[in-house]
């Protein structure tokens, strides 16, 4: 067994038991290359996992443990940490459930934690409804209090996205920029992806304003760029955004900084990718969520496609044992 | 003769002589395409038309027409208009010429003249060179006075996009959008596809702020799409902007109106087809352009695409005569 020691242990949470998350999984892991990159471990409840199997017409057994070191990283196994939070009787498929919400907050609570205290080297989400999801009131501790230092970053292929806004209105955006935000998101980026493994990142920022001439070009990109390319960071900008992300997809930066949520999301949902995922970049420990939500009308028909479940994985895996994005 | 009398006549400005213009006009008449939907006039110069056929090792001969009316739509011939306001001794392929740009002006004076008058059904514009272009003093009686009536369009296959603001800071989109300026551009869109043959168009309106809402949803927006709803129109929306253009690469919409200039640009740019070109919806004439500038770097070599010249010069035939958009 030795050979699976180096593999890192990447924590899966099953998602919403009402939900694809469940069979997606399955059909990730049925796929075989998640135990040949790492050591997965689904956290979660067997019965549903179980189901999801079914579902999924997956060859594919179930090995319950008792603790996340014990993962094997055998094709065909899932191992499982089970922790009894939810009675199989509540799953509801296709329909929201309050007890579903609280075991899937449980999970997503023990799994940031295996991930915060390096018993797992990745926490990786399978889809949520965040409208039932209740995360406990130990959340704030484990998932980090400050949320200026963690950005919403979108995978897809070679196309990787920082948001220096995410959730903001146009105007605030507008309003808000400013140099030390710009150089706060190069700082945390280049950091988080020399960790990744990758050695010289390579960063371009998009411009806010058409052909990335504007006020806030002037007032805050060009001198948030220059204060890091000034420190010898390898950044380009301000780009314009209707370029950026095309030379991205080319492949001629490691990462885009985007100033505002619809640059990166329209970048990467009109490319047309299908392996997406999300992450957040400066998180407290890694951890990936999958692009697509839980899919309530076509759960349990098996139709649901694992390509970003199997992404983030993958992604998990690779950027866990420093070996940099997978294109 | 009398099949090519049904087909409409397309005056097409052979761009800049110094780029790409000549060589991928050459190359997209060349295909054969154009002659079968449309009769294809160029309007420049013979000798810069010859050379570019040379880049291109076209097999194409010229013919000099001297009223576009005498255009026939043989295949492997171009018919072309000569005023001769272009010394070939003044072509210097790759470098900015001021007398290219003034015979360019000139040039695109008159197919603007000829699409006005009816004697053309349609202006296609190869590249030009901004800085050079010299369009002469009654530029403005030709190209129309009312900035405010006209969109720039971007055309990418099944992804059509009318902006209500181009080159706006977005600050100012922001501060500037009104009801009355969403429902002016539905008014227009579903006008002028009407005037294309499009019988009842289907018009997505994207939002502005992250999953369309904000205050300019709530204050613009909402308010113009209803209007227009009103009256008949079919329209949906604010549809979040993230989601909008991969809809209508599915085919949902005949258009979509976006916003402000980097919505549809970064969209059409992302996605990456390589058949696009740009109208202005509303102008006083079917006026189309490529999507592309004069790329004096490889100017010459013969490798420059001919996909959005060709595009723009089906597009523009398709339009003219009320077939539709072309996918």
């Amino acid at each position: 067994m030795s050979v699976t020691v180096d593999k890192p242990i990447i924590a899966i949470t099953q998602g919403d038991p009402c939900g694809v998350g469940p069979e997606v999984v399955a059909k990730a892991l049925a796929t075989g290359e998640p135990t040949r990159a790492c050591r997965p471990v689904i956290i979660g409840s067997i019965e549903s996992m179980q189901q999801g199997i079914e579902i999924a017409s997956a060859n594919l057994s179930l090995r319950r443990i008792e603790a996340i070191e014990e993962a094997q990283a055998t094709e065909g196994v899932i191992d499982i940490l089970d922790t009894n939070v939810l009675d199989a009787a509540d799953i509801s498929l296709g329909a929201a459930s309050e007890k579903c919400g609280q075991a899937n907050g449980a999970w997503l609570v023990q799994a940031a934690e295996l991930a915060q205290s390096g018993r797992a080297k990745a926490s990786v989400m399978a889809p949520v409804n965040g409208e039932v999801l209740k995360l406990g009131p130990d959340a704030g501790q484990v998932f980090g209090s400050d949320p200026t230092q963690k950005y919403l970053t979108l995978l897809s292929g070679p196309l990787r996205i920082v948001h220096v806004f995410d959730h903001v209105m146009l105007e605030d955006v507008c309003r808000k920029l400013t140099s030390e935000l710009v150089l706060a998101a190069i700082h945390k980026t280049n950091e988080v992806l020399i960790n990744f493994g990758i050695h010289s990142p390579r960063i371009g920022v998009a411009g806010l304003n058409p052909h990335a001439h504007g006020p806030q070009e002037t007032s805050a990109i060009i001198p948030g760029v220059k204060a890091a390319q000034a420190e010898g960071i390898i950044v380009t900008g301000p780009i314009s955004p209707d370029t950026v992300f095309r030379q991205g997809i080319e492949g001629r930066y490691d990462v885009i900084i985007a100033m505002f949520h619809d640059q990166g999301h329209i970048a990467i949902k009109t490319w047309g990718f299908v392996g997406n995922c999300a992450m957040f970049m400066g998180a407290p420990y890694l951890f990936l969520s999958v692009g697509h939500g839980t899919a309530y009308d076509i759960v349990g028909k098996g139709i649901a496609s694992h390509e970003m479940m199997l992404a983030a994985i993958l992604q998990a895996a690779s950027l866990a044992a420093g070996q940099g994005f997978l294109d």
